[in-house]
Protein backbone atom coordinates (compact mmCIF):
# COMPACT_ATOMS: atom_id res chain seq x y z
CA UNK A 1 0.00 0.00 0.00
CA UNK A 2 1.38 3.55 -1.20
CA UNK A 3 1.11 5.70 2.16
CA UNK A 4 1.68 9.46 1.95
CA UNK A 5 4.42 10.90 4.36
CA UNK A 6 5.90 13.96 5.45
CA UNK A 7 8.76 13.98 6.91
CA UNK A 8 12.21 16.53 8.85
CA UNK A 9 9.47 19.05 8.81
CA UNK A 10 11.09 21.74 11.48
CA UNK A 11 9.24 23.86 13.64
CA UNK A 12 9.88 26.64 16.51
CA UNK A 13 8.38 26.26 19.24
CA UNK A 14 5.38 28.66 18.49
CA UNK A 15 4.67 26.40 15.55
CA UNK A 16 6.31 28.19 13.03
CA UNK A 17 8.07 26.05 9.91
CA UNK A 18 9.35 29.04 8.48
CA UNK A 19 10.07 32.63 9.46
CA UNK A 20 9.62 35.62 7.64
CA UNK A 21 10.15 37.75 5.00
CA UNK A 22 11.39 34.58 2.11
CA UNK A 23 13.32 35.82 -0.38
CA UNK A 24 16.28 34.79 -2.56
CA UNK A 25 18.69 35.39 0.00
CA UNK A 26 16.71 34.26 2.72
CA UNK A 27 14.66 31.05 1.93
CA UNK A 28 13.01 30.96 5.74
CA UNK A 29 13.03 34.79 6.35
CA UNK A 30 14.43 35.65 9.77
CA UNK A 31 14.52 32.17 10.66
CA UNK A 32 17.64 31.90 8.90
CA UNK A 33 19.18 27.78 9.45
CA UNK A 34 17.55 28.02 12.73
CA UNK A 35 15.55 25.11 11.95
CA UNK A 36 17.81 23.03 10.49
CA UNK A 37 21.13 23.15 12.25
CA UNK A 38 19.50 20.22 13.66
CA UNK A 39 19.63 18.29 10.75
CA UNK A 40 23.30 19.96 9.88
CA UNK A 41 24.74 17.54 12.09
CA UNK A 42 23.91 14.52 11.42
CA UNK A 43 25.20 11.40 8.98
CA UNK A 44 22.34 12.01 6.73
CA UNK A 45 23.45 15.44 5.75
CA UNK A 46 27.28 15.48 6.26
CA UNK A 47 29.24 12.08 6.58
CA UNK A 48 31.07 13.32 9.66
CA UNK A 49 27.59 13.76 11.28
CA UNK A 50 26.08 11.85 14.00
CA UNK A 51 24.26 8.38 13.67
CA UNK A 52 21.86 8.57 16.42
CA UNK A 53 18.00 9.37 17.03
CA UNK A 54 18.26 12.78 14.76
CA UNK A 55 19.96 10.93 11.92
CA UNK A 56 17.25 7.53 12.17
CA UNK A 57 14.13 10.27 11.72
CA UNK A 58 15.66 12.26 9.18
CA UNK A 59 17.37 9.49 6.65
CA UNK A 60 13.70 8.09 6.77
CA UNK A 61 12.68 10.70 4.38
CA UNK A 62 14.87 9.20 1.40
CA UNK A 63 13.28 5.57 2.08
CA UNK A 64 10.51 4.08 -0.18
CA UNK A 65 9.38 7.03 -1.62
CA UNK A 66 8.33 6.95 -5.37
CA UNK A 67 6.95 11.23 -5.87
CA UNK A 68 7.28 14.14 -3.64
CA UNK A 69 4.98 17.07 -3.80
CA UNK A 70 5.92 20.43 -2.78
CA UNK A 71 4.14 23.84 -2.81
CA UNK A 72 5.38 27.10 -4.95
CA UNK A 73 6.71 28.69 -1.97
CA UNK A 74 9.20 25.75 -1.81
CA UNK A 75 10.48 25.64 -5.19
CA UNK A 76 11.60 29.24 -5.50
CA UNK A 77 11.43 33.13 -3.42
CA UNK A 78 8.44 35.10 -3.92
CA UNK A 79 8.45 35.65 -7.77
CA UNK A 80 10.12 32.82 -9.52
CA UNK A 81 6.92 32.17 -11.74
CA UNK A 82 8.56 35.44 -13.60
CA UNK A 83 11.64 33.56 -14.23
CA UNK A 84 11.30 30.98 -16.75
CA UNK A 85 14.98 29.61 -15.83
CA UNK A 86 14.12 28.97 -12.35
CA UNK A 87 14.83 25.63 -11.82
CA UNK A 88 14.80 24.99 -7.79
CA UNK A 89 17.29 26.08 -5.66
CA UNK A 90 18.81 22.49 -5.69
CA UNK A 91 21.46 23.25 -8.54
CA UNK A 92 21.54 20.57 -11.17
CA UNK A 93 20.85 17.16 -8.80
CA UNK A 94 18.20 18.02 -6.60
CA UNK A 95 17.78 15.68 -3.71
CA UNK A 96 14.61 14.30 -4.77
CA UNK A 97 15.54 11.51 -7.22
CA UNK A 98 11.43 10.97 -8.25
CA UNK A 99 9.12 12.64 -10.09
CA UNK A 100 8.93 15.77 -8.02
CA UNK A 101 4.85 17.69 -8.32
CA UNK A 102 5.67 21.63 -7.83
CA UNK A 103 1.55 23.12 -7.05
CA UNK A 104 1.21 26.54 -8.68
CA UNK A 105 -1.61 28.23 -10.23
CA UNK A 106 0.91 29.32 -13.12
CA UNK A 107 2.18 25.53 -14.51
CA UNK A 108 5.19 25.33 -17.45
CA UNK A 109 6.49 22.37 -18.80
CA UNK A 110 8.01 19.17 -16.69
CA UNK A 111 11.89 19.62 -16.03
CA UNK A 112 14.06 16.92 -15.98
CA UNK A 113 16.88 17.15 -13.93
CA UNK A 114 20.07 14.94 -13.46
CA UNK A 115 19.67 12.40 -10.68
CA UNK A 116 16.02 11.09 -11.52
CA UNK A 117 14.29 14.50 -10.36
CA UNK A 118 11.81 15.63 -13.19
CA UNK A 119 9.57 18.80 -12.15
CA UNK A 120 6.35 18.69 -12.68
CA UNK A 121 4.23 21.64 -12.37
CA UNK A 122 0.49 21.62 -11.20
CA UNK A 123 -2.62 23.28 -10.71
CA UNK A 124 -5.02 20.97 -8.20
CA UNK A 125 -5.81 20.73 -4.74
CA UNK A 126 -4.53 18.06 -2.35
CA UNK A 127 -6.92 15.48 -3.27
CA UNK A 128 -6.40 15.55 -7.37
CA UNK A 129 -2.26 16.42 -7.01
CA UNK A 130 -1.62 13.12 -4.77
CA UNK A 131 -3.94 11.01 -7.55
CA UNK A 132 -1.17 12.58 -10.15
CA UNK A 133 1.51 12.00 -7.80
CA UNK A 134 0.77 8.40 -7.04
CA UNK A 135 0.20 8.01 -10.53
CA UNK A 136 4.25 8.33 -11.02
CA UNK A 137 5.37 6.49 -7.80
CA UNK A 138 5.50 2.81 -8.86
CA UNK A 139 3.58 1.46 -5.74
CA UNK A 140 5.92 3.41 -3.49
CA UNK A 141 5.12 6.42 -1.05
CA UNK A 142 4.47 9.96 -1.91
CA UNK A 143 6.38 12.53 0.28
CA UNK A 144 4.45 15.61 1.18
CA UNK A 145 7.40 18.31 1.26
CA UNK A 146 6.27 21.42 2.50
CA UNK A 147 5.87 24.20 3.02
CA UNK A 148 3.57 24.32 5.60
CA UNK A 149 0.76 25.57 4.27
CA UNK A 150 0.66 22.52 1.62
CA UNK A 151 1.16 20.44 4.65
CA UNK A 152 -1.60 21.65 6.34
CA UNK A 153 -4.03 21.55 3.29
CA UNK A 154 -2.86 17.76 2.77
CA UNK A 155 -3.66 17.42 6.80
CA UNK A 156 -7.20 19.40 6.37
CA UNK A 157 -8.15 16.84 3.65
CA UNK A 158 -7.05 13.81 5.70
CA UNK A 159 -4.63 12.54 3.46
CA UNK A 160 -1.64 12.21 5.62
CA UNK A 161 -0.68 8.59 6.64
CA UNK A 162 2.80 9.63 8.77
CA UNK A 163 3.98 13.13 9.38
CA UNK A 164 7.61 13.90 11.32
CA UNK A 165 7.77 16.94 13.03
CA UNK A 166 10.99 18.46 14.53
CA UNK A 167 10.63 21.04 17.14
CA UNK A 168 13.63 23.29 17.61
CA UNK A 169 13.43 24.79 21.16
CA UNK A 170 13.66 28.62 19.27
CA UNK A 171 10.73 30.68 19.46
CA UNK A 172 10.13 32.69 15.68
CA UNK A 173 7.58 35.02 16.69
CA UNK A 174 6.78 35.41 12.94
CA UNK A 175 5.95 33.63 9.69
CA UNK A 176 3.83 30.58 8.61
CA UNK A 177 2.18 28.25 11.01
CA UNK A 178 2.38 24.87 10.89
CA UNK A 179 -1.10 24.42 13.71
CA UNK A 180 -3.36 26.65 11.93
CA UNK A 181 -7.11 25.13 11.34
CA UNK A 182 -6.50 21.88 12.98
CA UNK A 183 -8.14 21.82 16.02
CA UNK A 184 -8.13 17.82 17.31
CA UNK A 185 -5.65 16.14 14.72
CA UNK A 186 -4.74 13.97 17.38
CA UNK A 187 -8.20 12.51 16.93
CA UNK A 188 -6.98 10.76 14.02
CA UNK A 189 -2.96 10.11 14.97
CA UNK A 190 -0.76 7.61 17.33
CA UNK A 191 1.59 10.69 18.53
CA UNK A 192 5.02 10.40 19.82
CA UNK A 193 7.51 13.18 21.18
CA UNK A 194 11.03 11.75 21.57
CA UNK A 195 13.58 14.44 22.94
CA UNK A 196 16.93 14.24 20.97
CA UNK A 197 20.35 15.14 23.19
CA UNK A 198 20.63 17.83 20.28
CA UNK A 199 18.10 19.56 21.77
CA UNK A 200 15.02 18.72 19.27
CA UNK A 201 12.34 17.18 19.97
CA UNK A 202 11.01 14.58 17.51
CA UNK A 203 7.06 14.22 16.70
CA UNK A 204 5.55 11.54 14.68
CA UNK A 205 1.91 11.01 13.99
CA UNK A 206 0.73 7.72 13.05
CA UNK A 207 -2.94 7.69 11.39
CA UNK A 208 -4.95 5.35 13.61
CA UNK A 209 -6.05 1.80 12.07
CA UNK A 210 -9.97 2.25 11.18
CA UNK B 1 18.90 34.66 46.30
CA UNK B 2 15.56 34.87 45.95
CA UNK B 3 14.34 33.21 42.20
CA UNK B 4 10.72 33.63 40.21
CA UNK B 5 10.04 30.75 38.99
CA UNK B 6 7.21 29.04 36.80
CA UNK B 7 6.07 25.34 37.22
CA UNK B 8 3.60 23.06 35.65
CA UNK B 9 1.92 25.05 32.88
CA UNK B 10 0.78 22.81 30.56
CA UNK B 11 0.32 23.71 26.46
CA UNK B 12 -0.67 22.14 23.70
CA UNK B 13 1.16 21.38 20.71
CA UNK B 14 0.23 24.60 19.15
CA UNK B 15 1.04 26.44 22.03
CA UNK B 16 -2.23 27.38 24.24
CA UNK B 17 -2.39 26.82 28.06
CA UNK B 18 -6.21 27.10 27.93
CA UNK B 19 -8.97 26.62 25.97
CA UNK B 20 -12.12 28.69 25.44
CA UNK B 21 -14.54 29.39 26.63
CA UNK B 22 -13.75 29.75 30.09
CA UNK B 23 -16.30 29.13 32.58
CA UNK B 24 -17.05 28.03 36.27
CA UNK B 25 -18.07 24.54 34.44
CA UNK B 26 -14.89 24.50 32.26
CA UNK B 27 -11.98 26.50 34.02
CA UNK B 28 -10.19 25.93 30.96
CA UNK B 29 -13.18 25.95 28.34
CA UNK B 30 -12.86 23.34 25.41
CA UNK B 31 -9.78 21.94 26.82
CA UNK B 32 -11.25 20.21 29.71
CA UNK B 33 -9.12 18.31 31.65
CA UNK B 34 -6.72 16.95 29.06
CA UNK B 35 -3.73 19.77 29.43
CA UNK B 36 -3.43 18.21 33.07
CA UNK B 37 -4.06 14.27 32.58
CA UNK B 38 -0.56 13.85 32.51
CA UNK B 39 -0.26 15.57 36.50
CA UNK B 40 -3.25 13.18 37.79
CA UNK B 41 -1.16 10.25 37.10
CA UNK B 42 1.52 11.35 39.37
CA UNK B 43 2.51 10.84 43.05
CA UNK B 44 2.58 14.42 43.40
CA UNK B 45 -1.66 14.36 42.54
CA UNK B 46 -2.12 10.92 44.01
CA UNK B 47 -0.79 9.12 46.29
CA UNK B 48 -0.82 5.62 44.27
CA UNK B 49 1.13 7.37 41.41
CA UNK B 50 3.80 7.14 39.10
CA UNK B 51 6.98 8.57 40.49
CA UNK B 52 8.93 9.25 37.42
CA UNK B 53 10.17 12.07 35.23
CA UNK B 54 6.35 13.64 35.58
CA UNK B 55 6.68 13.27 38.91
CA UNK B 56 9.85 14.39 39.66
CA UNK B 57 9.18 17.92 37.51
CA UNK B 58 5.51 18.50 39.57
CA UNK B 59 6.78 18.26 42.78
CA UNK B 60 9.18 21.15 42.12
CA UNK B 61 5.93 22.51 42.68
CA UNK B 62 5.94 23.26 45.85
CA UNK B 63 9.85 23.38 46.96
CA UNK B 64 11.15 26.27 48.33
CA UNK B 65 8.36 28.85 47.52
CA UNK B 66 7.63 31.60 49.28
CA UNK B 67 4.74 33.50 47.76
CA UNK B 68 2.92 32.70 44.64
CA UNK B 69 1.64 35.38 41.87
CA UNK B 70 -1.46 34.53 40.06
CA UNK B 71 -3.85 36.20 36.92
CA UNK B 72 -7.43 37.38 37.85
CA UNK B 73 -8.37 34.59 35.25
CA UNK B 74 -6.37 31.60 37.39
CA UNK B 75 -8.55 33.12 40.79
CA UNK B 76 -12.10 32.44 39.84
CA UNK B 77 -14.28 32.08 36.31
CA UNK B 78 -15.59 35.54 34.54
CA UNK B 79 -17.54 37.78 36.56
CA UNK B 80 -15.99 36.32 40.22
CA UNK B 81 -15.18 40.17 41.43
CA UNK B 82 -18.67 40.58 41.31
CA UNK B 83 -19.10 37.53 44.04
CA UNK B 84 -17.77 39.20 47.32
CA UNK B 85 -18.21 35.77 48.84
CA UNK B 86 -15.45 34.16 45.88
CA UNK B 87 -12.44 32.59 47.75
CA UNK B 88 -11.09 30.79 44.74
CA UNK B 89 -11.78 27.39 43.20
CA UNK B 90 -10.14 25.26 46.12
CA UNK B 91 -11.71 25.12 49.04
CA UNK B 92 -11.17 26.20 52.49
CA UNK B 93 -7.49 24.60 51.97
CA UNK B 94 -6.26 26.01 49.14
CA UNK B 95 -2.54 24.19 47.76
CA UNK B 96 -0.86 27.07 47.93
CA UNK B 97 -0.11 27.58 51.56
CA UNK B 98 1.89 30.99 51.11
CA UNK B 99 0.80 34.21 50.60
CA UNK B 100 -0.80 34.11 47.14
CA UNK B 101 -1.25 37.27 45.17
CA UNK B 102 -3.94 37.84 42.94
CA UNK B 103 -3.54 40.63 40.08
CA UNK B 104 -6.85 42.27 39.38
CA UNK B 105 -7.93 45.64 38.44
CA UNK B 106 -10.73 45.27 41.11
CA UNK B 107 -8.67 44.69 44.30
CA UNK B 108 -10.87 43.56 48.14
CA UNK B 109 -9.70 42.79 51.10
CA UNK B 110 -7.05 40.07 51.85
CA UNK B 111 -8.71 36.60 52.93
CA UNK B 112 -7.04 34.37 55.32
CA UNK B 113 -7.22 30.63 54.31
CA UNK B 114 -6.84 27.45 56.43
CA UNK B 115 -3.05 25.89 55.62
CA UNK B 116 -1.30 28.83 55.25
CA UNK B 117 -2.65 30.58 52.32
CA UNK B 118 -3.32 33.96 52.16
CA UNK B 119 -5.35 35.58 49.39
CA UNK B 120 -4.01 39.55 48.77
CA UNK B 121 -5.19 41.34 46.02
CA UNK B 122 -3.07 43.63 43.62
CA UNK B 123 -3.66 45.92 41.04
CA UNK B 124 -0.36 46.15 39.82
CA UNK B 125 1.84 45.68 37.15
CA UNK B 126 4.79 42.56 36.98
CA UNK B 127 7.61 44.41 38.49
CA UNK B 128 5.58 46.23 41.20
CA UNK B 129 3.98 42.61 42.23
CA UNK B 130 6.94 40.66 42.06
CA UNK B 131 8.52 42.95 44.84
CA UNK B 132 5.53 42.99 47.05
CA UNK B 133 5.59 38.93 47.16
CA UNK B 134 9.06 39.13 47.65
CA UNK B 135 9.02 40.92 50.79
CA UNK B 136 6.29 38.15 52.25
CA UNK B 137 8.23 34.88 50.97
CA UNK B 138 10.93 34.90 53.70
CA UNK B 139 13.61 34.62 51.27
CA UNK B 140 12.13 31.97 49.31
CA UNK B 141 11.47 31.82 45.81
CA UNK B 142 8.26 33.26 44.16
CA UNK B 143 6.43 31.16 42.12
CA UNK B 144 4.45 32.68 38.99
CA UNK B 145 1.38 30.52 38.84
CA UNK B 146 -0.32 32.06 35.74
CA UNK B 147 -2.54 31.67 34.15
CA UNK B 148 -0.72 32.25 30.50
CA UNK B 149 -1.30 35.88 29.97
CA UNK B 150 0.50 36.63 33.55
CA UNK B 151 3.33 34.81 32.32
CA UNK B 152 3.79 36.38 29.50
CA UNK B 153 3.59 39.74 31.16
CA UNK B 154 6.25 37.99 33.68
CA UNK B 155 8.47 36.72 30.82
CA UNK B 156 8.58 40.14 28.76
CA UNK B 157 9.71 41.93 31.44
CA UNK B 158 12.37 39.98 31.85
CA UNK B 159 11.78 38.64 35.44
CA UNK B 160 10.84 35.11 35.18
CA UNK B 161 14.49 32.61 36.31
CA UNK B 162 13.10 29.48 35.63
CA UNK B 163 9.88 28.03 33.91
CA UNK B 164 8.42 24.84 33.35
CA UNK B 165 6.34 23.81 30.87
CA UNK B 166 4.53 20.86 29.78
CA UNK B 167 3.82 20.06 26.23
CA UNK B 168 0.95 17.80 25.97
CA UNK B 169 0.31 16.43 22.09
CA UNK B 170 -3.08 17.56 21.58
CA UNK B 171 -3.94 20.51 19.16
CA UNK B 172 -6.66 22.71 21.04
CA UNK B 173 -6.67 25.18 17.86
CA UNK B 174 -8.22 28.25 19.61
CA UNK B 175 -7.83 29.85 23.92
CA UNK B 176 -5.23 31.42 25.26
CA UNK B 177 -1.31 31.52 23.71
CA UNK B 178 1.30 31.53 25.63
CA UNK B 179 3.68 32.34 22.83
CA UNK B 180 2.75 35.87 21.60
CA UNK B 181 5.19 38.71 22.28
CA UNK B 182 8.40 36.48 23.07
CA UNK B 183 10.36 36.38 19.74
CA UNK B 184 13.92 34.92 20.53
CA UNK B 185 13.14 34.25 24.16
CA UNK B 186 15.55 31.47 23.40
CA UNK B 187 18.30 34.16 23.73
CA UNK B 188 18.22 34.82 27.64
CA UNK B 189 17.63 30.83 28.33
CA UNK B 190 19.07 27.55 27.89
CA UNK B 191 16.43 25.55 26.55
CA UNK B 192 15.72 21.80 27.24
CA UNK B 193 13.30 19.36 26.40
CA UNK B 194 12.37 15.80 28.04
CA UNK B 195 9.95 13.56 26.94
CA UNK B 196 8.21 11.18 28.88
CA UNK B 197 6.66 7.64 28.61
CA UNK B 198 3.10 9.10 29.15
CA UNK B 199 3.75 11.40 25.86
CA UNK B 200 4.22 14.66 27.40
CA UNK B 201 7.81 16.65 26.68
CA UNK B 202 8.86 18.73 29.95
CA UNK B 203 10.30 21.98 28.25
CA UNK B 204 12.38 23.79 31.11
CA UNK B 205 13.89 27.85 30.22
CA UNK B 206 17.17 28.81 33.01
CA UNK B 207 17.86 32.06 32.81
CA UNK B 208 21.32 32.50 30.84
CA UNK B 209 24.22 33.96 33.70
CA UNK B 210 25.91 36.87 32.60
Amino acid sequence: MSLTRIHNLSISLDGFATGEPQSAEAPFGHAGERLHEWMFGTRFWDAGGTAGVDHAFAERHSHGIGAEIMGANKFGPPGWQDDPGWKGWWGPNPPFHTPTFVLTHRPRPSIAMEGGTTFLFLDAGPAEALEQARGTAGGQDVRIGGGPTVVRGFLAAGLVDHMHLVQVPIVLGRGVRIWDGLEALEDAYDVEAVSSPSGVTHLTFTRKRD
